[in-house]
Parts: C-alpha cells; sequence; structure tokens
C-alpha cells in the first residue's frame, strides 16, 4: 500500500511540549501547491502509555475543539508520565467551514475509515489515523456532541464488545471521564466509523455527545474539561490527587437496547418539541408535533414515544424534514453511579 | 404611491375562521408567473379590537412560527371578541430557508421598513404591513427569538417611546405576556424596524426573545403559548377566567441602558463561553475566550465583563468572527414581579 | 438626467446593412474593463419608417431570437424602404444564461421600464432603450414565447389602449402577424413593462406569446418567420407581391377578460395536466391534478376550470410550487378571420 | 459483500394495499441523522407474478411519476392476482430537484448498476434495485421520456438480447404497451443501464420514452396509463376484459440500426430545429441551424439528415453546446402494427 | 441625512500611533448581531497636515495593502507632523475574498460615491468616506493596480482639472511619488469615482496603477512603498534629507489623450498578446491575436495598435470574452524626467 | 479492461492534416445526450516518429495552448516527417473554465493517470491518454506554467530516471527545448502524474514551467514557439536549418534536490514577495513577509531562504493561506550552456 501522503511537522518520539501540523499536501484551483494543515500538539516525559484525544472528527461539534485547544495550551511535559497527542480538530476543512462533513469533499470522517492514502482529502485523513496515529496509542479519547442538526444530554459512551476485558477497561475509562449520563451502545452499523477502527485495534476507547446545535457552553465545557482530566488520569498519564475536577460527582448510566428508542420524522415541516431532553417519558407520550408550513389549519402531525425512558436526543433545527430523526429514547439503566470522588 | 402587489385570499371583514395567503407575485427564473404565498389566518367575531400577531421577521426563529401555527389551528370565532390576524411566518421565503434574511433578495424584514411596493419581495412585504395590515390593527405582537446566531434568555420587550401613555399601554401588555424576563430598551438605531413602524403608527406593541440557536424548545413554546394568550386578554380578545395559562407567575425586569452592555469581537477563532445565559457576572469577569484555531499552543484572547448583572444574550455559533457579538449584559431592575394570577 | 453609458458601434442612420453591438461598459470580478456587448443589426435604405424589431427581452424565449437572427442575416438594403433595427437579445446577459433574467442582477427586463442610466445591467438596457431606440422607432414587434416554465397556443397580442386609433392600428398590426391567434389584452398590472413603455410614446406596437418550454420548434419559428415579414410589410418596409409568407390564412381571436381566466396553485407538488393547450373547456371540467411527492396513497388535489373557453397557457415544469400559475383560459371571440391572401 | 443500507417501511410479502418508504440513512451536514425516504406501494393479492413498475430513473421525466403516483392511488388489492412493486421516483434525491441527476453526489441512476451497497446514495439505489427488488420480479416497466434536454416522440422499446425467447417475451410486453411508435434498439453502450440489469436477470422488460423537455401533457400521460395497464395485463396480474384503455390501437415500429442516426452538434450557439418530431426526412436535408449569439451577420451552420426516416428525437433546450445530440432519424420497419383490441 | 452608521474605535485627534478599525454593523445569516471591522491607523503628533492613504478600494490589487499595512506597522508618531490616517483596505469585504468587488453586494467601491448611510455596505463605507473621511484630509493617496484581470506600467496618475492651481499641486504630489511612469488623464467618466469626490473636495490627490493580475512583486512593492514616502514628505508631514528613498530617480510623463488608446476586444477565445506592457508600437503594429477554443484549425483574429505610443495596459488572463479591453497605448510626453534627488 | 468511451473523429493513420475532436459522452443536467468535445489536431506525412503535444493539463496555464492552437493552424504537413498530434487543451472542461481542476469532477488531470474508463470525466481522459495515445507516441511534451497561483522562472525539465538512457535522451530534448533555464528534478511524490505514464512507457518526455499567473506575455509564448520547434526538430519530424527559432541560444542548469528548496506558509494573510524571480538568494536572507489582514500594527511574519540559490517558483496571488508554497529556490549547476545554435 501507498504510504500517507501526510507528514507530521512534529516529532511523535521526542520529549516536551510541541505544537505544529500534520501536513496534507493538496493542490486545488486556489492553491496550486497548498495542504491542508492540521493543528497537532504533543506533550511527553518519559515512557509511559500513549493517549490521543481528538476533537472536530465532525466539524460542527465544539466540545472537543474548546476543551483540547486549552489542554494543548495548557498542559507541561512536567505534568505527564508518558505521551499525550491532541489533535483538536480532526476533520479540520469541516472545522474550519463549521459543518459536519468536509467542504472539499463531503466527507464524514466518521463514516470514511479505514480511508485510503490516494482517496479523497478526508479518506487520505482517515488513512493516517488508522495506519500511523493509532499504532501509536494505548487510549482513546474522540469528543463528539450533536452538531448542528441535533441535540444531546452530555453522556460518555462506550460500545458492547465481543473482547469482555477491552470492554470493561473501556467501561471503566467512561466513568472516569465522569459525564452527567454514560451509554452503553449497541451500533447497529459501524461500517466506517472511526470508533469501530479503533476498538479493532485494541485499544481503550470512549467517545462522547456533550451538547449539540452547532454551540458550547460553559457547562458543557466544562464537562469536557473534567472528562478529558479524568481520562487521563485514568490512563496513568495525570496525577490525580487533590487536583482540580477531582470532586465527587456521579453518572446516570443509560442503554438504547434497539431501534425503537428512534423516532424517524416521515412529514416535513415546522418541529414543535412537546418533550425537552432529559425529561422522563413514558411509551405513547406525544414527543413532537409538525406543522404544515405551507398552510394555516391543517390537523397538525403528532409522534410518539415508542417505550419509556429519557429524551437523550432531539433533532435541533425547527424545520424538519422527512427521514430526519426526530428524537431518542434511553433507557435508564441506574441511577446516581459515583465516578469520582 | 403605487397599490401594494400583494393581495390577500381571506376577507379581513368577515367573521368566523379562515386560513388563507397574502400572495405577492413573483416572476422568476423557475416560475414566470409564480407568487410568494404568505399563509395568513383570520378569526373574527362580532366588534372589537383587532390584534396582530407575527413570527417569521426573521427566518430561523422558532417560537412565532410554532406558537401561532398551532393557535392559528385551535383558535374559533366563538373564542374572540373582536378580530385576531395571525401571520406565523412574514418574512415567509427566509422561513422556508430557515434563514434569518430572504434567500430571494438578502432583505433583513426588520430593516425594511416602511417598505416599498415596486421594491424587492422583502420591500414589498414591509410594504403590506405599514400600509395594509398596521392600519387594521390595535394591538401587535412580534415574536422573535436569537435565530441561528444568538440566544436570549426569554423574554418580552418594550421600547422607551416618547407618548408616555402608549408607553404605559405596551409595558402593561408586555408584563400580561409573562415572560420570565421583560426588558425594557432604549433603542439606539431603530430606522427600517417593524417596532418603529408599529409604534409610530401608535398601536400597542410587544416584541419577544425567547431564545435562539434556530431552534425551539417545549419550554420556550410553552412561554410563547402563554404569552400570546396573556396578550389577547390584555386586549380584550380573549376571556381569562380559570382558563390554561392564567396560573400565577412572575417576571425579572431588565434594562439595556447604554453600549457597555454589549462585548463585541475583534477577533475571529474558536468560542469558548465562560458564562452561561442568565448568569450573574460582575464587571471584569472573563465571559469568554477566543482560541486560535489555526495552530495550538499560542495564548488565548479573554473578553470580560465591561459592567455588573446577568447574561442576557450570547453568540450561539462555535465559531466567531471580528466583528461579531459575543454577549450582552442586561441590569436587573427588580425581580420575581408579579405578571398573572 | 445622465447619458446612457451604452454606446452603439453601428451609425443609425447610415444607409446600408450593418452589423455591430450596443456596448455597456461593466466593471466586475472577472473583467474590470469589460463590457455587455449586445448584438444589433441595422438595414436601412433612404427615408421611410423605422420599424424596430426585438426578440431576447426574457432570455428563455427563443422563437424570437432564431427568427431576428435569421432576419438579420438576410435582409437587404435594397429589400426595404425605411430602417429595420433587429436586436434579437434584448436582455442579452439572461440569452447567454438561457434564463428568464439576467444572472447579473436578476433582472426581468420586461419589468424594469423606464430603467435608469445609473442603475443595474438590466435597469440600463431598459432605460437605453426608452430614451434612445424608442424616439427612433415607428413600429415595434416584440417577440415572446412561455420561456421554460410556461407554454402558449401561439398568438400575437395587443393591449385595450385609450388611444383608440393607436389601438386599431397595433390590431392591424397584430393581424398582419397573423399568428394562429390573436389576443386582445386588459393588461392588469402594466408597471415597468416594454409594452407600456412603447404603447406610451405613440408606437405600433404587437407583443407575441409563440410557444414555451425553452424551446423552439420548426412550427412555432415559421409563425416568427412569417409573422415578422407581415409586420415588415403592414409596416410599409417591405413588400409583399408574391412572396413567400403571403399565402391567404386565418387567426381565431380571443379575449382574457378577467382574473377568472388564471388558475392559481396552492399546492406544491407533481403536475398532472387533464387538458392540453388549445382544448376546449367547459367551466367546472377538471384542467390538473397535483400529487402528493412525498408519499404515494394520498388523496390527489384537482384544480377545475373557472369559466368555458380554450386553454392558452400552462405551467410547462412537471414539477409545480404552491402560487405558480397553472392554466390559463381564453374567451373565443371568433375563429377562422382571414389574416392575410 | 455488505448489506443494502436500505430499509423497507413496507412488507413486501403482505396481501394488501401498502405505502411507505425505501429508507436510506444519509448523514450530512443540515441533517446528521437524515434519510432519503424514497416513496413505494404494494399492492398484492395471493400468488401470482410480481410486477416492478418504476419512474423517476431519470428526475426530469414525469409520465412515469404521474402515471404510476395516479396507480399507486387507484389500485386495490382485489383487482390484482399477483403482486405490483410501484416506485413512482426512482432516484427520488433527482426527482425532488427536477434535474436528470442526483444533486447529492451527480449519479446518473441509469448508469450507476450494479451499484454498490458503500458507494454514493446513488450507488446504493441502484444497489438496493440490483440485489433487493430485481429478484422479487418477473416483470419490468421502466418508464423514460426526454426531460429537460431532450424530446422524443412516444415510444416503448427493447433491446436486442441473445436470449430470443426473452426477446421475444420483451416484444410481446412492448406491445401490450401500446405507444404510438415501439422501438428496436441495438444499444451500443449499456454499461451501467438498469435495463441490462434487468435483462441480464432474465426479467420481461420494456422501457419507454414518451415525450420530453421537463414536462408532460394530458396526451403523454394518456399512453403511460394506458401503456401500465396494458403490460398489468400482458403480464396476466390484471384482467382486460371490457377495461378502460383496451379499444383497439396500433402503433409503428421503429429500428435505429447504428451510428449515422443520431446528428451531434460540434458547434455551440442558438438552434433552429428545420424539422419537427414525427416528421419523415430524406437523407441530405437539413434537420437544423445553429446561429452565433454572439453577433449577428455570420454564416448559419446546418446540420442535415445523414439517413432516410423519421425524427424521433432531438435536443430540447434553445441554446445548444458543442457535442450535444442535435437530432435522432429511425427508420419505420412496419406502420400501423395493431397492438390491442 | 442620516448619520453614517460607522463608527471608529480610534480617536482622530489624539497625538501618538493608534490600530483600530471602522466598525460598520452588518446583519446577516451567519451573524445577526456582526460587523464589518475595517482596519485604521492613525499616527499623529502636533498641527500640521493631514493626509489619507489608501489601498485596497478594490479588493485584488495589493501594492496598496502592503505599502500601508508596512508604514502602519512602522511609522511613529515622532516621525510625522500632522497626522497620518491609513486604511489599507478600503473595501474590506472585497479584500478578505480576493475579489475587485464586495461579495456581499458586487459593489465596485470606486463607482459608489457619494454613497449613501443606509444603502449597501459598499455605499455605507463610500459614504463614510465622503462624509467622515475626506473633511478631514489635505492629501489623499489612493493606491490602485491592476487587480486579478489586469496589468499595467507602473504608474501614479493625476487628472485635467478645471482648477489649474489644484492641477498643479497634484502633479507636483504625482512627481514626488516617483513612478516610473507618470500619467496625465483627461477621465471621460468619472462618475461615482473616489477620484472625484476627493477632487471636488478640493484636495491634493494623486492615484496609481502599479501592476496587477492580482498579484505584488518586490519591484512593484518597492514603488509604492518610495512613492509613498515622497507623497508624506510633499506634504510636509516626513522629512526627508538623507532618508531611504530620497535617491535621484526618473520618471516617463505619459498621456491618454482620447479613446483610440483602447482596444476591446469583439470575439471571445484564447488570448496572445504580442506586445509586452512597456514596449513601444506604432500604429497598426498587431498587439494580440485570439484564437477559437472550441477546435484547432480555423484563421486567428488579429488586434492592432490604433495609434503610436507604449503599451501601458493590457488584459491580464489568458482567456478573453466579448467587450474586454484587450490593451492601451498611451503617449510619451517625456522621457527621463527627474522625479528625486 | 473496459474500452475507452473517447471516440476521435480524427483518423491517426491519415496523411495530411486533420482537426477534429476526442468525443466524450458525458449526460449530465444540462445535457442527457452530451459530450465533452476535446479539440485534437494531426499532422501527417509518411513514416517517421510520432511526437505528441500537450497544453492545458492544468486549465489555467496558457503557453501550451497558445503555442499548441499557433502550431495547429500553421504546420502543414509537407513540413513534417512522421507524425505530430496536437493537444492543445488536454483536461479541457478545466481549460474552458480557467481553472486548474475539472469544474465537472475536480479532477486534478495530472494526478489522475493511469484514469479508469468507467470514473470520472477526468479519469476517462487520463485513461485515454494512457492506453489509446501514449502507444502512437515517441517523443512527447507537455507544456505546463504556474496557472493562476504560482509563478515560475521559464524552465524546461526532465526527471532524474532509472533508465539513464532514456535519461539521456530526455535531457537532450530538454536542450533542444531551449527554455531560459533547465530543470533537473528528482521527483518526490509522483504518483498520478502524465509525466510517469510517459516516462514508465519508455518514451523521451520534457515538461516545462514557463511562467504563470494565470496570464502569457509574448514573452512566454516566444519561449514555447520556439521550444516546440526545437522539440520537433530534435525528434527529426521538422526541418531547421535556417529557420526562424534556429538563432544561437543559452540556457542555465538547475537542481532542487530536496525538501529545503521549498517554503510553506504556516500563516495566512497578505504576502509580500521581499525577493523575485530570477533572484539569487542566500541562506537566511528574509523571501517574504505576510501581514494580518485582521488588524495593523501586529508583527510582520517573516519567512527566510532555507538554502543558496535562486527563486524559481512563487506563490503568485496577494493573499496566502496556511499550507501553501511561498516560495522555491533552486541551486545553479551551470550557466549560459548553449543550446541552439
Amino acid at each position: 500500500m501507498l504510504a500517507s501522503p501526510i507528514a507530521p511537522t512534529v516529532d511523535f518520539d521526542a520529549d516536551g511540549e510541541q505544537h505544529g501540523f500534520l501536513k496534507l499536501p493538496y493542490s486545488r484551483d486556489d492553491s496550486a501547491w497548498g495542504a491542508v494543515m492540521i493543528p497537532v500538539a504533543v506533550v511527553k516525559r518519559g515512557e509511559g502509555p500513549t493517549v490521543l484525544l481528538t476533537g472536530g472528527n465532525h466539524g460542527d461539534e465544539y466540545e472537543g475543539p474548546v476543551a483540547l485547544s486549552k489542554l494543548a495550551g495548557e498542559l507541561r511535559a512536567h505534568d505527564v508520565c508518558g505521551r499525550v497527542i491532541i489533535i483538536p480538530f480532526m476533520n479540520y476543512p469541516a472545522f474550519q467551514a463549521g459543518t459536519r462533513t468536509s467542504p472539499i469533499d463531503a466527507g464524514n470522517l466518521n463514516r470514511s475509515f479505514p480511508g485510503r492514502p490516494d482517496g479523497t482529502v478526508t479518506e487520505k485523513i482517515a488513512d493516517y489515523f488508522q495506519r500511523c496515529l493509532l499504532p501509536l496509542a494505548d487510549y482513546v479519547l474522540d469528543i463528539h456532541a450533536g452538531g448542528r442538526t441535533l441535540d444531546f444530554v452530555p453522556f460518555a459512551a462506550i460500545h458492547v464488545l465481543d473482547d469482555k476485558a477491552q470492554q470493561a477497561r473501556c467501561e471503566a475509562a467512561m466513568r472516569a471521564f465522569g459525564a452527567p449520563y454514560s451509554m452503553r451502545l449497541l451500533e447497529l452499523d459501524s461500517v466506517g466509523m472511526f470508533d469501530t477502527a479503533v476498538e479493532e485495534a485494541g485499544k481503550v476507547f470512549v467517545s462522547t455527545e456533550l451538547g449539540g446545535g452547532g454551540a458550547s457552553t460553559a457547562k458543557s465545557v466544562a464537562i469536557a474539561d473534567r472528562g478529558v482530566r479524568g481520562f487521563l488520569r485514568y490512563a496513568g498519564i495525570l496525577e490525580g490527587d487533590g487536583q482540580p475536577g477531582t470532586e465527587r460527582r456521579t453518572t446516570t448510566l443509560l442503554d438504547m437496547p434497539d431501534g425503537s428508542c428512534y423516532t424517524t420524522s416521515n412529514h416535513g415541516g415546522l418541529l414543535e418539541m412537546c418533550r425537552d431532553l432529559g425529561e422522563t417519558v413514558t411509551c405513547g407520550d406525544v414527543l413532537a408535533r409538525i406543522y404544515d408550513t405551507s398552510r394555516t389549519g391543517v390537523p397538525v402531525v403528532e409522534y410518539r414515544a415508542r417505550r419509556d425512558g429519557i429524551v437523550v436526543a432531539r433533532h435541533f433545527p425547527g424545520l424538519v424534514k422527512v427521514g430526519d430523526t426526530i428524537a431518542v429514547v434511553a433507557i435508564v439503566v441506574e441511577r446516581d453511579v459515583v465516578v469520582a470522588g
């Protein structure tokens, strides 16, 4: 297979703090000899595990980029035992455009793994993570949110894995992240996901959904900040005693066992959510109404919950199209589980 | 002056419930003999005052469209004394596109008054409101929110007016709306606003900001639903005894006395809000940080509050550009003012 | 008022055949010192009347451009007594783009009169016709068709004018054009039309609708070819004895007395025309059906004729939007009126 | 191979009438968890053959969508013996946009077979037809027209096949369709076509070209309506005695033996068709002229017929580009062949 | 008249060096409460004349922006006697986009004077210069180049003015600028130009054309650097003895007396310039050839010089359209005129 | 493998001069049965070698298209011994758009080899060159320039090849081209290049960079004209005695041995080149400065030469982005090498 065209300007093996780029040559109409320059920071001291921290896998999700930009600016080599690789804006062209997918090739990075070295720009990025960065890492944390079109209660998540020991380590890492909610996912279609690539490589992997709408809040960023520190402590890279973010807190364990958690719209129109994120619903409750936008006075369409649970995700924009996911209802497995203290 | 090219398909003088259109001929490449058809509902019984209810003045604000679509579908002639004219989607081309301004002419309807009958599509809409609808109305409620790029604590608002008797009626109507917050505004630049057009015509006028981000929630729609009913009761169109939405509630009175309430960004980058909407801040507190998106490891820029107060508005998207308003801090005049009961 | 920025490269006073341009300076991103160059031909011999022949007033209507390009290539000075000014592509930027309106400024030339010398490109073109070309002309023929979004039975048309002597001359010229149908129009809204500008200047004016859909056929071009020759003979510029196009033919006189001729769609969807152009309909007949395009199995919407007559115009594309004109039904005044022989 | 990501919301094995969707998950900037929802109707009663009826393979061809939307709304289970699967809008994103190809990926569905389950949206649709729908079908009818850029005399068509028994069944089905013209095609390049996929699967297959220009007429839809019923009767799914559409009618058999049937333009400009669809031409006749659109007075370019026959197809728009097919001349094999009675 | 909506963040009356913005509120879909922030620098010490230095009047011309950005970073208050106002990027939205005109409103700033306070963004900028900045200035230097579509020999220029004393001061300032060429222009159409606004206000005004193609070179920037310093020395703001840029140099005086200097293309195609900038030509020499791009082997079109002189301007891009200016030939009035020493 | 869908309208085996097209069928929204028609000329007499001359590999580079359009119009069969195949605009859709890559598929033709017969339009073109044209050729000259975003000193170039005999022939051909500079390249990444395809096929291959900026000059075209003639003489196709272009001239031999020749920007902003093309630099010299475009008064960023040499390439536009190549410095191997006489 061809070598990746991406060249890092940092030395992953050097101790200290480095700030550089993953340089991806990209010839185009407005720059014949141009490049996509993906920022990367490496903080390393001595031997120890490697943690790969990523944000911006989708370009319109902001808790990861904020928390990791902040961490990259604050973390010093003397704080760590081992190595932290920080890539706050994975799909950098998408991040710059503020869009889920890349404006260059419409690529959804999280559906592009394992990628191709001679593919599109997005495929080249996936390939570099797959073949160059993943082999360096022991622990991987990929911070997502809902982006401009979805909104979530804040949760960290792991998948049900065949390797139960690996799953247990992931689950412990998820608790160390310490989000208000913690989700166990049985992914129905995991083709092309970074998650799958990382898990198949045997790494300890946690992903998150920390809000959405294409914005972040002081509150959601605080969850990410604490979560990243917790994850690093879990990995043994950071010490934790008496540090900020080590105060006692709890999480609610959730599960999404099957497709009845999802409500898909068969109608386009103006969306009225009748239940907000985090609210408890009973099977049959009205979740949302959709109004005709071409005229007034016609009957409204109602969508009802198909199971008991809490609303963990919703369609964010005020207009909805046929085929959009309106809401997701998850089952509460256990409340008030202590995750740090 | 030319007559308006807009023709309504409803009879504003007829009793009963009518659902129709404001038909605006619009010849264009994809329809030589086409029209913009703005939905309108009229509910009328006998003599009495006229209330004009509007949403979608900006096309990406949803509490107005939802509450008014719902009202248009539910309100019956036998419920009212007088007339209610409901236009849920004022700048209809913008509303259909989900954008603040019109995709046809980039027109910001709320900066286009008094409009022109031979102007752009947006100017023709403004002219029709100015010359045809305003003369019919005694009370006008225009429901706004922050749209895709701003977010607000939910408030109703009136302006400081020269005619203090008119201002007092507006203020009473604002309290009848009963939002969690109520704002008294000294508008610095009111050129072209619908607000100004209505107030100069001597009407009782209330506007609102009920949320933002280009979405609505069950909570924000509930504020709009109750507010519309309260406004109609204040106008004497609806009876109020023992009806839903008449339970006791309170508001917090706010003021934005001068330009120091506003924080404008002189930097572009990744935005971290350090205070959320509704939080109390002291002059000098860090309101937001902006991170460089071209690289890691460079100093972050901080923006600080320029006065004491609470955060009432914020830039919504995760990225910010030079010149964007980052946040607005308002003064609390009085808390827990009872507005209904 | 400012002088027109448009400069012709032909001499309108010179005898002979000339082919040149109306040069309109147009500075833009892709040509700082560029110009719109509108082709024009002038054929002149001695003294006599001036006929102005125009096509491409809307850029997606083709019988005019074809017939006038052909005429400009064939007509010789020795054929004429007087002057023929031929502008096959009036709104040239629109014609080049194949669109009704100008891609530069979205200008509908036929709604831009009298224009402005310091306005948009379309307004500058209108101004040049208004102030520079119309004063030269005695007879004006403006050849239209339905463009990409409308289709018509082929007719020439005149307007009901206050000056009945002028109207009679126009009507005689319309018959001399000799289209299969001839329409007497009471224009409800004539603001900004070239028609109005010409008629107010006291000229003999005929316009046409010769087909549509953004195409022309051998048959529709033949109508235009014969019509142009007939119009020139009526003006006394061409001699007619024994020439091609002087064979006997007849027309059907039509009238569109009021708004009930028009059927506007209140629904968007997939259009089924139930009557074709030229067919006779009775009030109440189903003219068209509109199918929901988001799903199958829902009731179809029917639109019915609102008066007796024949179908003279229809929405052309297979999809229809709210506000589009679906069809026009005109009254037959008289059939088989002889127009040439 | 991967499973198709498309899930139907109907049960193809259930008796009765069902209206649902082929749901294709499609994550994109304006809907992270969205889907393309392709309408599908299934009408089934007992055992019997399965007919697959498709329209909208190209998104700007309307006889298929209209006739199949109508059929889906009218056909009842008690009318049929066997199963009818109706998909009026195959390339649904293209159909919604009114364009030949998909606005998502520029995919021409009829050049995308056999498709890929992990390809573009268009390739996923092709793959679903190839692997999931074709195995269910015994008879397939795919209704085309010329779309916005071509126009055709109305014909049904079959291909010359290696399996002469299969070809004979297709030919019988073509006659049962009963279009005014019936074409036998020797397809020179059939790579990627739905036609090829169906024929290689051994099905009885008929396709059509029923008009064009991006519109349909009462007349062309009537041909489709009758043709679909005739095809269903041929398949034994519908009974035919004394039903509407069973009156006697005839077809003209055509053939397109080689490349001399096609006339390609080597010039761009304004197109004048000199012969209309259905007209008889002799080798050497002028088929079309092309005028320079940059100036008047230059020699016109003529294109002549390269064989005797009738004009069966033409470039539709009024402007033509280098490389466009101007016209197609087919050979008449036999006229007035009786196809139903 | 309305006040300008533009507010400066600098105090034009304060001594010292200031760097700030002209803040123009601009509400739009992607920032409801956004602003255009035009950088401005003010360097002032005590009393003395005011010089206004501008670049980026057209957004794709770079010598002005480079030289003025450099000057703004280097100039100290103790260097000057009086005031220097530096606006390197006048039409800032155009400059950011790298285009001649504004991407917001297609506005050509240099054709928008005197502007309007309630007009488009470009008109608001023009109005602010007209009514707020020009009254502050005694001397104005506006640095242009050819932009992406033109290229020039480097010259400074003044206009023939009615006030000969004013013209003489401008001419002296032009010589002080000291470009390799110096042009005396009889502007044929000066409507809307900044030049006209400045000259009518009675200021000493010099403009330039220093190269083009949308790039600058070390050589062309050096001309601008020296020219700006020379202009400031002429105005008495900078002292000049023994400073860099005061070495002896000469200029060639040019004149463009009438329209025969310009060669406009009547053909579109591939451009071959046969003479380069600065070359001497004789009337009748071939200046350029245009090749057909649709095929090979057709005759080439030649354009010839219409007078003797030197080539001072050319169409820059490799493709040319009908109406583009191909080249400009100017008359040499005098060579080797000493301008500094 | 599939046959190429491209069909030539010329006969490569016929003697004489032929002008035709490579016809590539391309079905699209605006022409269902359209084609890309790539102009090609063939000039042949008797037996002898075949030279393939190409321009427009990138669509915004003009010396090749001009020189080859001219040659195609001038070269006669009696001038040659053998065959010359001239394709002035290889990536024809890109050339028509004036862009580096194809507007159809964003394809960079020079990174698309060996192409695919069932791929995108650009891949189909590559495949046709790879499988149909290259086998016909003995000598290949591909004329490049910098395009709109790069500018070069004029050079011909060859690559370091494994086959030293082949390399020697290429080097001799490069000298025969006789550009002012001649470059020996060690290509670091040659995947997908036409160069590689030609060299691997064992042909004598020369490429060039003759200027840039998206324009050509009389001077740069003269280099191309002479170079093409010299190349043809070297191949033995043209005789050379006493012909134009055979005057004595010299070249400077250059080398780019490693990545330190390249300077990439890590900053976006306004570019000031401090050294122009062809200037000699010493390691450490300031090559360029980049100014912040969001404000004045901040420190400028400097980029310095990383080795001694001459500046052979530069970023052309006035604005620069992170990742763009700012400049290339090459080593002078030998000056004033005589290449023709």
